[in-house]
């Protein structure tokens, strides 16, 4: 991983330079001195999905570190509406795997009926879990895991699918499934940074 | 922020401690020595909602670094089906602000329908502006910023609410506002790893 380890500080170095705190008007600078702060915009920025896998297996105790990372995120009330399913059966893995991945474990993020809010706001589950899902990816990647984000809910005949897959309890719903792995080949990142997607104050 | 990083510090020892990798059954660990590693775990585990801020205004450079982390997130087929406004008119802070944080500033994330896929997978910019925000929170927590992220979509009233106040185009439709400053206070970090949200394989 010695190639990705370069290219994560190329990229993060690019980041960073790009990003120097400017004196603004007299205002004290935010506190981006914070000794993570590298490590995590390197994280993310190199974040990308990773679809092809060697033979290695992800030990269980990493698998734990990324269930971890999910169940961080916030939720709407702190409702915590979600469940995860660990897939490492590669026969099951097989039948989930609709594109030829051939992941060592796939990750099913799912919405728990039991604990959505009971109001308007039910539908924020889709986030709640969304967010989860998305600090899963980015601290595989900072473990050197390449992962892929695939999207079940809300497509009816997916949903069906995986649930039929699994045989899940009506109470779940399943959002999207990550395969991780060790990623076979260097992860290309795209920069998909563009000013023209940031409006100021007021149209 | 010394107290911050102390805590910081001792949350992640104890989250690293709990997920030392195992030596599962003779397969090789995955690679968790890689050197971000540490500081992501941190800034994902002791990221919580932040209500109260000091008088600091946040420079602009931050503001950049944390849209850089959110247009990182991954989105379906690629289709980055997102928007960005920056408020910092305190004016139109206080208009948003339904809650009292008065927030230095607040950054309403939106979807944008001329970008948003055209058939069945519509609605996955929803998970990926989610995805997006939760780069933000994780990115702002490393940076020494606390925030909140708010819903607004899809209960029908905050989004009309939040259009007319930003006069917003009809092609963007406010998915989350995240306010965000310096912390007033040390966070109070939730732990929400349940076990019980876990399964493996098959049900």
């Amino acid at each position: 991983m010695k190639l990705t380890n370069l290219l994560v500080a190329i990229a993060a170095t690019a980041i960073l330079t790009a990003c120097q705190p400017a004196t603004d008007g007299g205002e004290p600078a935010a506190a981006t001195a914070a000794p993570t702060e590298g490590g995590v915009i390197e994280a993310i920025a190199t974040r990308t999905s990773v679809r092809a896998y060697t033979a290695d297996t992800v030990a269980a105790a990493d698998v734990e570190i990324l269930l971890r990372a999910a169940m961080a995120a916030p939720t709407a009330r702190d409702s915590r509406p979600w469940a995860f399913v660990v897939v490492t059966d590669t026969a099951i893995i097989s039948q989930l795997d609709r594109q030829g991945f051939k992941a060592p474990v796939a990750i099913v993020a799912c919405g728990n009926t039991e604990k959505m809010l009971e109001d308007e706001g039910r539908d924020y589950w889709v986030q709640d879990v969304s967010a989860a899902v998305e600090n899963l990816l980015v601290q595989a990647n900072a473990m050197g895991l390449g992962a892929v984000w695939t999207g079940v809910y809300p497509i009816a005949d997916r949903v069906k699918g995986v649930k039929e897959i699994l045989n899940m309890p009506e109470n779940l719903i399943p959002l999207a499934i990550v395969y991780a792995g060790k990623p076979a080949a260097e992860p290309k990142i795209k920069d998909k940074w563009d000013t023209a997607n940031i409006y100021y104050n007021k149209f």
